[in-house]
């Protein structure tokens, strides 16, 4: 049972969907606000932002946010679950590209505070080969992973069920983004 | 200087409007969140919600949103600077409702860690007269500040040079609202 009365079946509606069929007023903010991070034209691959957004969750320790964007990653990554377990795990020895890695070394910096992202955590990643759009969106989606991660948690939701229902929601939001979420049509 | 190169004078553009302007594509999104959030209708007053983004952004450190945020509570509070300074200080002793105080209780624990909300926070917050939508507003307030604090602070921005200059932008920002930091037309 969450925090507050959502006037929802908190089974079928686990984690950030019960809060934000609660409240569309701010549902429509905040689920634009993850369909252009997670899903808008971008030179870092949807799999790759989700991932980011799954390495976060993992750090702030938010079960539902963790489960989902990794397997949301999953199905958007050619090597699957395998490898974004490895990066939870551990990053150093996960084989993705240096560029990656030093993107996420600045999302687990965020992830503790704005504050730890130094120059030389963004002078690795530009070395690595990562433009200043890049660098942006990276820090904004860790921050906005600090935002998902807070209001799931803060609210008391429950996390889903068993790890298929991931599955089953990764092939939705795949297929159709975040917009359905707060009640309207499927971006293009 | 920031980390990345903003295209823009980072003296007159300070904290978080460098980086709106550096990524339209964002800063529609985030902008609309903060005017749904801090100015949309709610129950809570305008000078309230400002409260909730000075006190998380005190706690999280951000100096320029923790200036920019006391002056907009500051600006709509029939108590002014005088109360803003005594709520970061020392929450207790502050000349608030018992309600208010409870609230910013809550969201001083989102900003720690959304699972450092607990039933009893809530309950003291409702017993206290806090409705559903309050306590759900307030969770989603903090936590949207900690990410517009990492935001503002992983980027390595500047805060303003002067405290005058977040007085200024107060006048405009409880004038036309947040919308025109990202070009928009003000809202009603």
């Amino acid at each position: 049972m969450s925090h507050i009365e959502l006037g929802v079946d908190e089974k079928l509606f686990p984690g950030i969907t019960g809060p934000l069929l609660f409240r569309p007023l701010t549902a429509g903010p905040l689920t634009d606000l993850a369909e252009t991070l997670l899903r808008g034209e971008n030179t870092l691959s949807r799999g790759e932002r989700e991932l980011i957004a799954a390495y976060v969750s993992s750090r702030n320790e938010c079960a539902f946010c963790t489960d989902s964007h990794s397997a949301f990653a999953a199905a958007q990554l050619d090597q699957g679950m395998p490898l974004v377990l490895q990066v939870r795990a551990d990053l150093d020895q996960a084989p993705i590209t240096p560029k990656l890695a030093a993107l996420l070394r600045i999302a687990e910096a965020v992830a503790e505070s704005g504050r730890k992202v130094t120059a030389e955590l963004v002078e690795t990643a530009r070395a690595a080969g990562a433009g200043d759009e890049e660098i942006h969106d990276t820090v904004l989606i860790a921050a906005a992973f600090c935002m998902f991660n807070r209001y799931v948690d803060g609210l008391g939701t429950l996390p889903a069920g068993r790890a298929e229902d991931y599955e089953a929601v990764a092939e939705v939001v795949v297929a159709n983004g975040y917009l359905p979420l707060a009640g309207r049509a499927p971006s293009a």
